[in-house]
C-alpha cells in the first residue's frame, strides 16, 4: 500500500521522539495557561497542582483535573460572551475565529474562540486528513457545510483552503443543486457530514456525479463499521471519516490509506500527535485504557497557547489503539474505526446498553437495507418495547417477508443482546436522514420525566 | 477630517505617478493576457488590435474592445464550465476561488474564478475600504452575507479575514437572531447588502444593537443619497456604500471618510487606482465622459494575471469625477456617492427615462416616509399609469393626509418630471424589502410582451 506523508520525518519517527515532543509542547502550554489563563489555573489550583511541577505526560494524565462542556459554561455565565478562558486572547485585540457549539443545550451556546495564528496551526493538522485522504493542494473539494458560527463549516472551510484546495461552498444548496453542482465542476473531493454522503448517494442517478471524485470526507458523527463499509463502496470512491470537534477547533484523528480496514483488523483513526495529546481513560478510574479496550477521549492540544484546552473530556467513548495496531507503522496513537459513539447517545433498553452504533453495524450489514427507524415505547407493565421498522431498497415480494424478518431479529439478538420487534416497510416510508442521523423515537414512560 | 490612509505613499501620491504606475501594471495584464488567455486574444485579434502595440493607457481605452456578461456566457457555453478565459489559469492546477453571479439570468451560471494569489492580492483592494470606514486590524465585523457560490459572501469573507478583522458569518441566521448577536458579541462593524441594514433598524428595540458598533459597509446595491444619509443616521453608526461585482472578485470602489458628504457636493467612491482601471464611458460614442458627467463603468483589473479582467463594461452607470472633486485629494478618480444604478433598472415612464434611485431620493428625503411600492399600470388608453404607495412610519392623522400627499406628489413632478397617483398605507401595510429592494410592480401592456 502506497504511504501517503504530510510530514515524513514525523510519521516514520519512533514513539519515543514523538512522546518527547509532546511533552516539550505540553509544557508550553501549560505554562501558557498558568500564566495568562484565569480559567485552568483556578481549576488547578482547586486541584492542588501547579503547572511547573508536571515532570511527564504521566504525572499530567495523573494529576491535571479534566474539564467539561460543564466547566466552560460555568465560565461563560459568570463572565459573558466568552469567560475568562478567553480572557487573555481577547486582551490581544487581535483577529480571531469565533465559534459556537451546535451541542445538546441548543445551537450557538457555548464559544470556543481561536487567535488567528493558532487557527492557522490548526490547518496544519487538517493537512495530514487531506493528504491521507489522497488530496493533494490544488485539488478541489465541495465542502458540505455551511458556513455560520458553528465550528462545524467554518473550520473546514478554513482546513481546506488552509491545505490549498480549491474550495466549493455548497452547504447552503438542495441535494438536486448540489448533484448539479457536482456534475458541472468536477471535484476530486467532498466533504460533509458522514450521513449525508449516504443520502446523497441514494438520491443521485449517476453513480458517481463527479467521474473525478477519488475521495469523501465524513464528519460530525461516527458509524459502525458496515455503515462505513457500505458508504466507501456505494459510489466505489473512498469515505474517509474524521474525528474532532467545536472544543479542539479541528479536527485531529483521521484515517490513514488503509482507511476502514477489514471486517477482521477495522482501520484506525490517527490522531496527529504532534499537535494533540489524546487520551482513552476509563470512566470510573480515569486511568488510561490498554490497546484495544474501551474509554472516553480527553484532548489536550499541543499548540493553543493563545486560547488552551487542556485535558478536554469529550463525552465520546471509543476503542483505544496503540501506534503499533496500525500496519501503517505511524507512531501516532489512535481509536478504532467504527467505534466511536456519543456516551450521551447510549440507550439503555431492557437493561442493556445500547450504542446506536452497533444497531448500524448489525442492520447495514444486510444488503438490502436502506434505512431503519427504532421506537422505545412502554408496554402495560412500563416493561420496554423495542421496534425496529426497516426501510429496504427494493419492495419486497411479500410485504411481511418473514424469512428475511426473522434473520434481522435473530442478528439483532445475537449482537445487542434483547429482542426486537422488526417490522419492514416499503422503500420510501422512512425519512432518510439528511444531516446526523436521527433514528431513534423514544416514547418510553421513563423518558418522560 | 482625519485621513485614514492605508497606503499612505500612494494616497498621498500625485495623478501623474498613479497614470504612470497604472500603464506600468496594465501592459503587465495585457502581456499576459495576449500571451495566456484565448478568450482576450480572440476579441483583439477580431478588433484588429495586437496588445504591444498599446503604447499609453488614452491608446488602450480607444482600440481594446469592451466585454460583456454576453461575451462570458458565449465563451463558457462554448467550453464549459469555465471558458477559455479561465484555461490557463486551470492549467496552473492550483488552489482557486470560484465564484458565480446571481445576475438576471438567474443564479450561479456566470463564472468568474481567481488562482488564490489573485485573491490575496484582492484582499489588499477591500483594506482600503475597510480602513477608511474606521476598521482597524483586529477589529470584529458581522458578515451578513450567506457564503456560497456566489461571489457576494465569499468576497467579503475573504476580503474581511484578509485585512485582520473578526468575522462573524452571520448570513444564515434570521434577523431575530442576528440581532441577538449583536447584542451578545458586540462587534465594531457589520456588512451587509444596504437596504438589509435598513431592514435591521427597523425591526430592532435598541438603537444600535451593538453600542460598540462604529461602521456599517453596504453593498450590492446603490441608492440615492437621501437613502444613504438616512441609512447612515438611523444607528447613528455611519454606512460606508461600496462598489464592486463577481467580475472584479473584490468591491473597488469606496468613499473616503467624507462618506456620502452633503447634499450640495455628495461624497464620492474612489476607486483603488493602483489596483483597477475605472472608466466612466458615454454609451454612444465610447469615450471617457468629463468630470460631473454620467456614462457605463467600464473596469480593468491592474494585477489580474492569471485570469484577467480587461474593459469589462458593467451594466452600471454613474456619474464620473476626476480625483480634484473631493477635498480627501487622494488621486484617485471615482464616482459620486448615490449616482451609480444598474442601466437595466432604468424605467421608462410617459416616455422619460427614470432612475428608482432617484424616486428613493425624492420619497426619502421626506423623514417619515418607511417604504414605499410603485405600481405602473397602462390605462384604457394604454398610457402609464404610475401609483406610489407610500408607508409612513407613523400612522397619519387623517387616513388621506391631502397636504402631505400634495408635498410628496409635488416633489416627485418636479425631481422626475412627471404625474404620480400617490397613496398614503398604514404602517406594516408594505412588505419591507430584507435583500435588495424589489419596490416596483410593472403591469403595463408594453411590458406583457
Amino acid at each position: 500500500m502506497e504511504h501517503r506523508f504530510q510530514n515524513y520525518s514525523l510519521e516514520t519517527s519512533n514513539r519515543g521522539l514523538v512522546r518527547a515532543l509532546q511533552f516539550e509542547r505540553l509544557q508550553n502550554v501549560m505554562d501558557a495557561a498558568w500564566t495568562t489563563n484565569r480559567f485552568y489555573r483556578e481549576q488547578w489550583t482547586a486541584a492542588g497542582v501547579h503547572s511547573s511541577r508536571i515532570r511527564s505526560i504521566e504525572d499530567f494524565t495523573a494529576r491535571i483535573p479534566v474539564v467539561r462542556k460543564q466547566n466552560f459554561m460555568a465560565d461563560q455565565e459568570d463572565h459573558p460572551p466568552f469567560g475568562w478562558r478567553h480572557d487573555h486572547a481577547m486582551s490581544k485585540d487581535e483577529q480571531m475565529v469565533i465559534c459556537t457549539t451546535s451541542g445538546t443545550s441548543g445551537q450557538g451556546v457555548e464559544v470556543h474562540a481561536s487567535t488567528e495564528s493558532e487557527s492557522r496551526m490548526a490547518a496544519e493538522v487538517y493537512a495530514y486528513g487531506f493528504r491521507w485522504a489522497g488530496l493533494v493542494p490544488g485539488d478541489s473539494i465541495f465542502v458540505n457545510y455551511p458556513v455560520t458560527l458553528l465550528g462545524g463549516g467554518r473550520i473546514e472551510l478554513r482546513g481546506a483552503e488552509g491545505y490549498g484546495l480549491t474550495v466549493y461552498p455548497i452547504g447552503n444548496y438542495d441535494a438536486a443543486r448540489k448533484l448539479e453542482l457536482l456534475e458541472r465542476f468536477q471535484p476530486d473531493g467532498i466533504m460533509s457530514t458522514t450521513s449525508y454522503l449516504g443520502h446523497l448517494a441514494a438520491v443521485s442517478q449517476t453513480l458517481p456525479p463527479s467521474s473525478k471524485l477519488k475521495t469523501m470526507m465524513g464528519g460530525g458523527e461516527s458509524g459502525g463499521y458496515a455503515w462505513l463499509k457500505r458508504l466507501t463502496e456505494q459510489w466505489d470512491v473512498p469515505l474517509f471519516n474524521h474525528y474532532g470537534a467545536t472544543q479542539t477547533r479541528v479536527d485531529h484523528m483521521f484515517p490513514c490509506e488503509r482507511n476502514i480496514g477489514t471486517r477482521k483488523n477495522p482501520g484506525m483513526l490517527h490522531n496527529i500527535d504532534p499537535y494533540f495529546l489524546m487520551e482513552v481513560v476509563d470512566r470510573n478510574s480515569g486511568d488510561q485504557v490498554s490497546d484495544g479496550d474501551e474509554g472516553e477521549i480527553v484532548v489536550t492540544s499541543l499548540f493553543y497557547t493563545d486560547v488552551p484546552l487542556i485535558r478536554c473530556a469529550m463525552g465520546d467513548r471509543a476503542v483505544y489503539h496503540d501506534p503499533s495496531y496500525c500496519p501503517c507503522r505511524r507512531p501516532f496513537c489512535g481509536v478504532e474505526i467504527g467505534s466511536i459513539a456519543r456516551i450521551d447517545d447510549m440507550k439503555k433498553v431492557k437493561g442493556i446498553n445500547i450504542w446506536p452504533e452497533a444497531i448500524d453495524d448489525v442492520l447495514f450489514g444486510f444488503d438490502n437495507i436502506d434505512e431503519y427507524q427504532i421506537t422505545l415505547d412502554s408496554d402495560e407493565t412500563e416493561a420496554d418495547l423495542a421496534t425496529i421498522r426497516i426501510m429496504p431498497y427494493d419492495e419486497p415480494a411479500v410485504q411481511n417477508d418473514a424469512a428475511f424478518i426473522s434473520k434481522v431479529a435473530t442478528a439483532l439478538q445475537k449482537r445487542i443482546g434483547i429482542s426486537f420487534v422488526v417490522e419492514l416497510g416499503l422503500p420510501g416510508s422512512l425519512p432518510r436522514s439528511e444531516w446526523k442521523a436521527r433514528r431513534w423515537i423514544d416514547n418510553r414512560v421513563h423518558q418522560q420525566e
